[in-house]
C-alpha cells in the first residue's frame, strides 16, 4: 500500500467523526461539537492534534476516563470569573462550554475568565480562542497536559507542552492568532522527524541523563522535551515560567491536577499516584474590545499593526514577515477545498473505529485532488 | 579610581532618589512612588532598569517628554476593565496608579484589567504585579517599549523587549513570580558582555544584514535583538508572537503607540514619525484568588506545586531546580542587608544630578560590607 496521504473531503470526515462520537455515547449536539473541535486541528494543519487522535479518545472512554454524557456545571463564580467542573467529559465538549461562559461573562462585566477542572484533552487552543473573536472579543485559551517537559536544570519531566493561544480581531485583515506550545518544539514535530528518520536540532530535547540530544525518539527512552528557549543561555527559564503559568491558571485555580500529576492521554499509561486534583485543567479568557475602546477604532489600529508588520523588510533569503495565525489560516483555506490529507495508517485506524461503531468506512482512495 | 562597585545602603539610595524626583518637580507622594518603583529593580538584581536609569528619566523630563505633574485619569471603563490616560507622566508613577485600578476592579468584579496610554517607561514589571499578591490576587503586568527586536524573518526592528510578569501568591512558600522579557536575552545582559569584552551566544542578536551575530555591540550598528527562541528552528516565532501580544494589549487596546512607533527611552533619539497613538502603553491585570476557589485552599496547592518543583531531581552538575522568582527574591534579601552595588560611573552620574538639584551627593566609598 502506498504511504502517501489520502485526501478526504472535510464534510465527509466531519460526518464520519460525528458518527464515531455518537457511537461512543455522546449526544448529537456534543458529537457535533466534539467533531468540529477535533477537526479544526486538521483544517489548520496541526495534524498531531486532529482526527489521528480519535481512537485515543475512544480508548479514554473505554477505560472509563472520559465520560460521554457529562453534566457540565459552574461550581464557583463572580461577575467576571467562573470555575467549571467538566465531570470527566471530553475536553472537546467541556472547553467550548467553558469558553461560552467566558464570553457570556465578558458581555456583562467587560471580561470573563474561566478555569476548568475535571476535563480531558481539548484539541487545539486556537479553536477555542477564536470563538471570542466572532463576538468582537479577544480570546485566550490554555491547557495543561501530561508531563513531558523538563524545567530548566531538571532531569524530571514536570510540565506538559502547555499551549497558550491569544486571538485578536482585526477589521479588514484576518485575526491575529498566536497559538503556541511553551516548548521549543511541539511533540508533533518530533513525530515528523521520526517518520523521516531525521535528527532534531539541539535545544528540542534532552536524554534521560539530562544531556542535550538530537534523537527524536528520546521521549520513549526517558528523555524530555525542553521549554521554549532550549537551554539556560537561550532563555529556557522563560519557557519554563510560561508553561508553569499555564499549569497554575488551568489547574491550581480550578482544582485540577498539575505538574507531574496530570493524567496522560494514552489510556494504557497508568495514572500518576497521589493526584492532588480532578482530571486535567484549562483556562479561558474573553475580553470585549469595547470594554477598552470603540471596536471600530481598535480594528483600524489592528489593521495598521498587521499591515506594518507584514510589510517589514525581510532578511535576505526570506519572502516575507508573517503575522501569527497566517500559516494556519492559509492551510485551512487550502484544506477546505482540497480535503484533509491523512496517512493510510491513520485511515486504517479510523476504519477500525468504523467497524466497531457500525459506521461507513472512509475510502482508501483520495476523493479530492489538490 | 577603582572600577569595583560601591555599596550604598538601600534607605540612603531611596532618600537620594526621592530627592531627585522631587527636584524634577514631582509631588512628594509621586517622588516616593517613583523612587520605590525604580529601586525595586536594583533590589531584585535587575540593575539595567534601576537607579542607573535615573538620569535618563531626568533627561526625558527636560526634553518635555515626561510630565512631573500628570493628571492621571480613567477615560473608559466597565466593571472589570479600564483605560488609563497617563498624561505623559513617568511610568514609575502611572503604572502603580493603573495597577491599583486593576486591584480595585478585581475586588468588586473578581478580576480587573487596565490598559494604559500616554505613559513612559515603568521600571520592572515584577514590581507592579507583586502589588496584587499582597491582596491575595494574581498580578499581571506588561509593557511595550521602543523597537529593538526583529520578528522572525524580519530585518527591521519592530518590537521592544516587551516584558510580561505573572505573580502568584502562595501560602508558606514565597510567591511565584515569572518576570521575563519576550526576547532570548534582555538588553542588560548585552551590556554586561560589553563591559567584560565577551561574545554573546548565537541566538541573541542579528547584525544589520539579518545574519546571526555574537557581537554584543551589534545594536549600535543597526542590528537587532531576537525574540525568545532565537531562530525559527528553535521557536523564535513564539517569542515574536508573545512580544506582539504584549504590544497589542498595552497599546492597541489603550490608544498608545505600538510596533516601530513606540517612543525611545533615550531623550536624544528622535521620535518616530507618523506615530499612531500617545506615549507608550502598559497592561495590568489582577485576579482575586477567591473569585475561583477559597484562597486558603489555593495557597495549600501552590505550596504543594512549589515544593514538588523545587524537589525535582536536577540534571548532573546542577544543584537544584529553581522556582520563577527565586533568584530575584534571594538577591533582594541580600541587598537589603548589604546595600545596592553601583559602579563608580553610575555614582558619578547620580552625583551630577545631585549637583543639579542641590541634593547631598552619594559617597564614593562603600558604606556597607557584604
Amino acid at each position: 500500500m502506498s504511504n502517501s496521504p489520502i485526501l478526504i473531503p472535510y464534510e465527509r470526515l466531519l460526518n464520519f467523526t460525528i458518527a464515531i462520537f455518537h457511537g461512543m455515547g455522546c449526544s448529537e449536539q456534543d458529537a457535533l461539537t466534539a467533531a468540529t473541535t477535533l477537526l479544526s486541528a486538521d483544517l489548520r494543519g496541526i495534524d498531531s492534534h486532529g482526527v489521528a487522535r480519535l481512537s485515543g479518545y475512544v480508548r479514554l472512554q473505554e477505560a472509563g476516563r472520559a465520560n460521554p454524557r457529562p453534566k457540565l456545571r459552574i461550581i464557583h463564580e463572580t461577575p467576571s470569573t467562573a470555575v467549571v467542573d467538566g465531570d470527566s467529559g471530553l475536553g472537546l465538549v467541556v472547553a467550548p462550554f467553558a469558553m461560552q461562559v467566558a464570553i457570556d461573562k465578558a458581555a456583562q462585566a467587560g471580561t470573563g475568565w474561566v478555569s476548568v477542572q475535571h476535563s480531558n484533552h481539548f484539541g487545539i487552543a486556537g479553536c477555542h480562542a477564536l470563538k471570542a473573536v466572532e463576538k468582537d472579543m479577544i480570546g485566550i485559551a490554555m491547557t495543561n497536559a501530561s508531563a513531558l517537559v523538563a524545567p530548566t536544570f531538571s532531569l524530571e519531566r514536570m510540565l506538559g507542552t502547555n499551549p497558550i493561544c491569544v486571538a485578536v480581531p482585526a477589521g479588514e485583515e484576518p485575526p491575529f492568532v498566536a497559538d503556541l506550545a511553551t516548548t521549543t518544539a511541539a511533540n508533533g514535530k518530533l513525530e515528523i522527524l521520526q517518520r523521516k528518520g531525521e535528527a532534531a536540532p539541539l535545544g528540542w530535547i534532552q536524554d534521560k541523563e539530562g544531556r542535550p540530544s538530537t534523537d527524536p525518539h528520546e521521549l520513549k527512552k526517558g528523555g524530555a522535551l525542553l521549554p521554549l528557549g532550549g537551554d539556560r543561555d537561550h532563555g529556557s527559564h522563560k519557557g519554563y515560567a510560561l508553561g508553569a503559568v499555564v499549569d497554575i491558571f488551568s489547574a491550581v485555580l480550578s482544582g485540577a491536577n498539575y505538574g507531574p500529576w496530570v493524567p496522560p492521554f494514552p489510556a494504557y499509561v497508568p495514572m500518576p499516584t497521589g493526584m492532588p486534583g480532578k482530571g486535567i485543567g484549562h483556562f479561558f479568557g474573553a475580553m470585549r474590545i469595547d470594554a477598552f475602546r470603540p471596536a471600530g477604532e481598535f480594528k483600524q489600529h489592528m489593521d495598521n499593526w498587521i499591515r506594518r508588520f507584514r510589510s517589514a523588510t525581510p532578511v535576505p533569503g526570506q519572502q516575507r514577515v508573517l503575522i501569527p495565525g497566517d500559516p494556519e489560516r492559509e492551510m485551512e483555506t487550502q484544506r477546505r477545498t482540497s480535503g484533509i490529507p491523512l496517512l493510510p495508517v491513520v485511515v486504517n485506524d479510523l476504519n477500525g473505529l468504523a467497524e466497531k461503531f457500525s459506521v461507513t468506512p472512509l475510502s482508501l482512495r483520495s476523493q479530492n485532488r489538490p
